[in-house]
């Protein structure tokens, strides 16, 4: 949690909702939070000014973004996605392919050099992708598979979940059309924090997304009988913001300010190379195996560790202050936040976890029967 | 603001967040929290436990629930809604119909006893309606119009956005479909607070919404590829829920702790038929005209006037704390809560209104230009 969060948030609860009223609408800028904070949060993910709001769940944003892609694309019948996705986006692209009949939806495995490849043609309309896979951490080019979706005639979106905050991303110079995030990781906007949703500018004119609020019409308070969607940006923002969750976010967003993205980068490869080294030197005699990348460069901010019991031993880390989450079938996954982790608690959550599989501790973890985690 | 919300508020951020970080997704019901406040809220709409669940904003779950029920008529292709509807509940019904080829939406005239009774026929796969009109207060009769709507074969969906907290509902007794409604009104759940979205238990096996997100899954730490909707309305829930905004939600519910509506309804009927008494005694020598139903049994707990220059005149009192709305075209509309107004309140809120129209200090408000407002 950032230092700044109880004050900022107590103070939207007890000045803006409880004096303001509901005048902080417009005296404390909340009808445009999701594009004031798009607009702070848009430099992090190398978008511009107009291209980023925030608002609803990452969830929902796809739906926006896929919806609105495929409409891009009329007679294109297929969508993309790896198999390895993290399962809500291909539940959302499920939701959405329900309404397009004749279309279809394939995997594609990301984690072969040519998968991708393969799986494109002319029949392509939308390719969906997370930039770092959410189990293993592989980070993918994002440039070179924007453009390679690109020259197949087809829209790229990214889901940038695992990326936005642990590492520099360029929406803009890679040309990607669309999009999404969350800001509960890597920048600490609190539990179930509001997503984003970005919208290259080419398509802010033709892109119809369907959850079509009054929030993301042309003249939200002309109260009129037809949807006219906003121009710009605003148009895939739906409705009324969850305010008290935004102010979480914006202490989040203070923790940002003047931080270079390339030494956060630089911090986070040394943090999980030495992850990496320290389990190696200090826990090889147990079943554990690196399932994330070797190479720093192909890797994101987090390393998963297989074990054969990795969801009990990860029971007794959290037990003992080492918070990761266990990702089946047999995953450990611990995430480097490198804006404020020290080298310390990587040398200390190695140690722990070194002791947890020396005395066997994890046996006897209140968890060690697989209960609901998440 | 309840007065609990700053207390529970930083408790949620503190001790929740800040040091429970992410176990408190089990420890502290986080996971939960869709199911268990929809459970608290239940009983102030008439529904049952595991009908309801508090998720997302109203506008997306009426795109849920719209689809879910064209979905549940196949064959029927038309939706009716009320001419005088919230805007964006007009605007998600476009924007779900745009899925669906060669289905119509027409708008009915709920102020008139027949409108609905004229629009109705075997084509009709679901009526949406506001149970209170959002600018006249105008409060229908949920029983008897879901049972005309049933009697013609079509689906009834309550946006209950006006009436939540305001009267007694009776959703289960009245053989409601599915409805839907804010928790940021009378139920003063804080700004932007999580809406709700209730679906009766015969609907629970085969209504499907296509904002499939993995909350909804029957399985969502499976981490399955294929969605596959929980059993009974958790299949509503789309994804991660804003905690923040549902500790403030949590303050609000706590207020509603063993009150009784009839009681609600009973202060609130009197406290509007006060506030129109108390406007014809003192105020009628200006071009005030009140525009909500004179008979207190059809009228929600609001009161709208029409004056010439409602704009800058609902300004005017907004900055001598009496906060209503100016809804277009014209009117300016009164909220009564009676749940902490005093009959006192309403005394002053019209001796304030008096005083304004007497020495025209509307016309020298800041506003008096009109500016956006919400």
């Amino acid at each position: 949690m950032p230092k700044g969060a109880p004050a900022r948030v107590l103070e939207m609860v007890e000045r803006e909702w409880g004096q303001g009223l509901i005048r902080s609408w417009n005296a404390e800028g909340w009808f445009d939070k999701p594009r004031s904070l798009g607009d702070r949060l848009a430099p992090l993910i190398g978008a511009g000014s107009g291209e980023v709001v925030v608002c609803d769940s990452t969830s929902i944003n796809i739906f926006k973004v896929v919806v609105a892609a495929l409409r891009l694309r009329p007679g294109k019948r297929l969508i993309l996605s790896d198999q390895d996705s993290f399962p809500t986006d291909l539940y959302m692209i499920e939701g959405a392919m329900s309404f397009f009949e004749d279309y279809e939806s394939r995997l594609v495995d990301m984690s072969s050099a040519s998968g991708l490849k393969l799986a494109l043609s002319d029949d392509v309309a939308v390719v969906v992708l997370s930039h770092v896979d959410y189990r293993t951490g592989l980070l993918h080019d994002m440039e070179s598979i924007t453009a390679q979706v690109h020259a197949a005639g087809a829209l790229m979106i990214w889901d940038l979940a695992h990326s936005a905050g642990a590492l520099p991303v360029q929406l803009e110079a890679c040309g990607a059309d669309f999009a999404v995030g969350c800001t509960y990781k890597y920048l600490n906007g609190g539990p179930g924090a509001p997503a984003f949703v970005y919208a290259a500018k080419k398509h802010h004119e033709r892109a119809i997304q369907p959850l079509s609020g009054w929030h993301g019409h042309a003249n939200p308070f002309g109260f009129e009988t037809r949807y006219e969607p906003a121009q710009g940006i605003s148009r895939f923002i739906c409705s009324t913001p969850p305010l008290l969750s935004y102010a979480g976010l914006e202490a989040g967003l203070d923790a940002w300010d003047g931080v270079d993205l390339q030494h956060i980068r630089e911090k986070s490869m040394r943090m999980t190379s030495l992850f990496i080294d320290l389990v190696r030197e200090r826990c090889s005699v147990w079943p554990v195996e690196i399932s994330s990348p070797e190479n720093s460069q192909l890797r994101g901010s987090q390393v998963s560790l297989r074990h054969p019991n990795s969801y009990a031993v990860m029971q007794r880390l959290i037990e003992r202050n080492v918070v990761g989450d266990f990702r089946a079938p047999d995953l450990m996954r611990f995430g480097f936040t490198p804006l404020y982790l020290k080298y310390t608690d990587v040398w200390d959550a190695v140690e722990v976890l070194r002791e947890t599989l020396a005395d066997g501790s994890w046996q006897g973890s209140r968890y060690s029967q697989r209960a609901l985690v998440t």
